[in-house]
């Protein structure tokens, strides 16, 4: 192995055991040669100045241009936006196809083109997986994301999809890091639940294939036989209140776990199936310090992932290469320049409608009145007015009937409006990109909040506990929190897919999932 | 901050903004001085010679003794199995009872007792969360799992779950390092899916709430409105289909998911709702390879894991305190030191018959016979004579018509017996942990597995992509990828909480998993 070789990292590939120059082929007589083998991103970043042969690299056919004695050969891995470039004589060409899986032995040379510092004088050809250039549907041309979304199962394929998979990946990772720095234990709350306190209908409901799901009042019940589960159950529209029971055994947890909405919206924002960030924090003091952890959580993560290869790929890429579905580069890079800042501002909701009810600059659609929502119109303002378009901005006290029943009175009301320590955090443009709030934490209060709320409750000072499935409130064992040791507690919740689109600048979230479900669609 | 302090990474307590004497309370006089504050596990390894005050604790009350002049208070916080000894001056004691959540103030001394080396004697009591001792259901003294698991919502506060949930934590970190260090992709592959290939009628259905779900043809039709989706969907059984396809864009990928059967089984090693761990790799030459990564997985999780705090607490725990419904702490040692050995060995299946067959020293119940399943007696003894009854073992080529169309054939059938390139991981006692195949890649030969398993299959030379939602067979979308460039893959599956039972010395699966669902039960 030469030094060059080693010091990047790039190991020797073994002796080989089989080739698959046609499948389940028998020893081949050059296989036996030690040969370099690496991922195209690392062959791409490796530039020796002699030539160094045998090495093997294997990839997916992204393009092949015929010339006079050679096929130049576009090969990509998911490893890198960039292509491999690759010189295939003709009389070895059959079969290199777009679309299929070949691996290419050869000298890694210095390139005589301006697009690439080196290329691949390919002297052997094994296709391991033929394409029928014909029907393969991804071309290399721009094709739109509509048309790429009829076929998730081939989207991943395309330069730009597998670096989405790569940045989600890495985002994962560095989450996991943080929290573990942090001592938070990351936790796997249920997926199948028994309440749909939140979804009020938006929810789905689970039932053993050849049920009867229909009847509310026991989901799951087989023709002849008992219902799979007592009760109906749901699928979870967020994990808070498991992690919550889960926070008073360790102090401080998360997850990243998928959620689901049965919404009947078409919109570029709505997925059915989505991966929920939450955490949530035991003993804390006050609303400050869920705050400190959203803000701290996010800058490490811009910071941490902003020189990755897989970053800066994603913000140097040609406009051309992805279409008008991404925001302008820059405007992504600002994005990420933006969550790196030190101390976002922190204004309460009554500030914030204060601030709106003064500007002059702007006319609002929607007029801001306290006690009412803030419109998209609203949270871009501020975003542009209080974070200067820049750092993101938490809004934070809401008024108490607008936001759910969990939720803690604000400390010190103002002026008999009811509010509650809650927070939302707007990022410029986007808008509203996490929330949180401190937790009702004591018993009777929680009661009251749901009662004025017209839930129903189970009485203040009788309880059995194991009595879930059968007592008619699905939220009693969340009541049953607060009467043995319920500390102040809060925490926040993120939609991971929608931080990815704002981190990558794709326009819609359906194109940050792999398999995106919504309305209608749940192909593959 | 005391020099001791400092070197053990305690962090000085900031100036607290508000204490918690009374819920939301003003500021308190004793809120300002400088405090030190950690979790109870870092507290119990800081063992100074001298007194050091303002020590500041927060905990649940696992028990109280009452003395002379003193409230004795087994104090936890879920970072440790032992519990903090404070003493409560009794004129302090209002409040402290069992499961209430409490901040204790005081100062940290050497203990005369000799079950700690240090003890907390308490100047300032803080109730944050009171508890009503009549009625908690956790006691100190030993519950069974069967009655504990009849209030999941409250069970996490028992000590040993809560070493359950960080060994779970520390295990998913583990392993998310292992696969990061691999440049494996971590992907998130759907829940809610298209195709009920492997479930056969075992799996369940998805529909908004208030709609029908039992129209096979149309999953999700609301009465008055058009159906959600198009067609019947369900919950995922496992996610290696969609891994294959993501497989083709990043090459090696992984994912750590949930994972649904609606199996009507009351068993301690059965679930509705579990975690999958499942890896697939693209440009693989043989089942060698995939046996490979999941033995140095396995490996690497369990070497990194086995000095840590948790491991240690779970393989010295007394028995007293957990009771009979864990397997002998020497026991689970030897999993762990069998997991942690090297070379693993390796038979087929046709070489593990013939082993079965030529034993004289114990007798089967189920007599061994080529081209049936494994039963569970087959696999102890293969682990036992194979393995010494400490080494994992791998056997390999299980005959074709006992697993699943997608594997791959084995390169050299032995004698007319069809055989696939798969495997089961065997390990001592608990019998099959793991479980992985090469894929069938071709076409043809695909096509040709899934007619002989009488599914449905499109036809070989014509396909529509896009087309999913409408053409009938739902794994037209699976074929496809063998159509453009599949190469040589393969992956395994291992169910994360099983793993985790066997690790744990856990008997029961549901005593692993926080919020358990099986058949007849989904409680919260």
């Amino acid at each position: 192995m030469r030094p060059a070789a080693r010091a990047l990292g790039i190991a020797p590939r073994p002796l080989r055991r089989r080739c698959f120059a046609s499948p389940r082929a028998s020893f081949h007589s050059t296989c036996v040669r030690q040969q370099h083998h690496s991922s195209i991103a690392q062959l791409l970043q490796w530039k020796p100045i002699n030539k160094v042969d045998n090495v093997v690299v294997n990839g997916f056919v992204r393009s092949v241009r015929s010339m006079k004695s050679n096929r130049f050969v576009s090969l990509g891995d998911g490893s890198s936006l960039a292509p491999l470039q690759a010189l295939v004589p003709t009389d070895q060409a059959e079969g290199i196809a777009i679309g299929a899986a070949v691996r290419l032995t050869g000298s890694w040379v210095s390139s005589p083109g301006t697009a690439q510092s080196h290329e691949l004088h390919v002297e052997q050809v094994e296709v391991l997986g033929p394409s029928d250039a014909k029907t393969f549907p991804i071309q290399k041309k721009y094709q739109t994301p509509e048309y790429l979304r009829t076929m998730p199962h081939l989207r991943p394929r395309t330069p730009f999809n597998s670096a989405l998979l790569r940045l989600r990946s890495d985002a994962i990772a560095t989450l996991t890091r943080f929290f573990a720095s942090q001592s938070f234990t990351q936790t796997h709350p249920p997926i199948i639940t028994s309440s749909d306190c939140e979804g009020a209908g938006e929810v789905f409901t689970v039932a053993p294939a050849g049920s009867m799901a229909g009847d509310e009042k026991d989901g799951g019940k087989n023709d002849t036989q008992e219902p799979f589960f007592r009760s109906q159950k749901y699928l979870t529209v967020s994990t808070q209140l498991h992690l919550e029971a889960l926070a008073q055994s360790v102090g401080n947890v998360w997850t990243l776990s998928p959620t689901f909405r049965a919404e009947k919206s078409d919109t570029s924002r709505h997925l059915s199936e989505f991966y929920m960030l939450e955490a949530e924090m035991s003993f804390v003091d006050d609303l400050g310090s869920v705050m400190d952890l959203t803000e701290n959580m996010l800058r490490a993560l811009s910071k941490d992932m902003y020189e990755t290869a897989v970053v800066q790929e994603i913000l140097t890429r040609s406009k051309q290469s992805s279409g008008e579905d991404l925001a302008p580069a820059d405007e992504v890079r600002g994005r990420w320049e933006g969550l790196m800042q030190p101390s976002w501002p922190r204004i309460t909701y009554t500030e914030a409608i204060a601030l709106l009810q003064q500007n002059k600059a702007e006319s609002f659609e929607h007029k801001p009145t306290w006690g009412a929502g803030l419109q998209s119109e609203h949270e871009r303002y501020l975003a542009r007015v209080v974070g200067g378009g820049v750092k993101p901005v938490f809004v934070t006290d809401y008024p108490r009937d607008i936001k759910a029943f969990y939720m803690l009175p604000s400390p010190k009301p103002a002026e008999d409006r009811a509010t509650v320590e809650c927070f939302d955090l707007l990022v410029p443009e986007f808008c509203e990109i996490a929330g949180g709030s401190m937790r009702e934490h004591r018993l009777a209060p929680l009661l009251e909040a749901m009662r004025r709320q017209g839930m129903a409750t189970p009485p203040l000072d009788t309880h059995v506990p194991g009595d879930n499935g059968s007592s008619g409130n699905s939220l009693d064992w969340y009541v049953d929190l607060r009467r043995w040791g319920s500390p102040p507690h809060g925490g926040f919740g993120l939609g991971f897919d929608r931080l990815l689109s704002y981190l990558s600048g794709v326009q819609t979230i359906r194109d940050t999932v792999a398999f995106p479900r919504w309305f209608g669609r749940c192909d593959c």
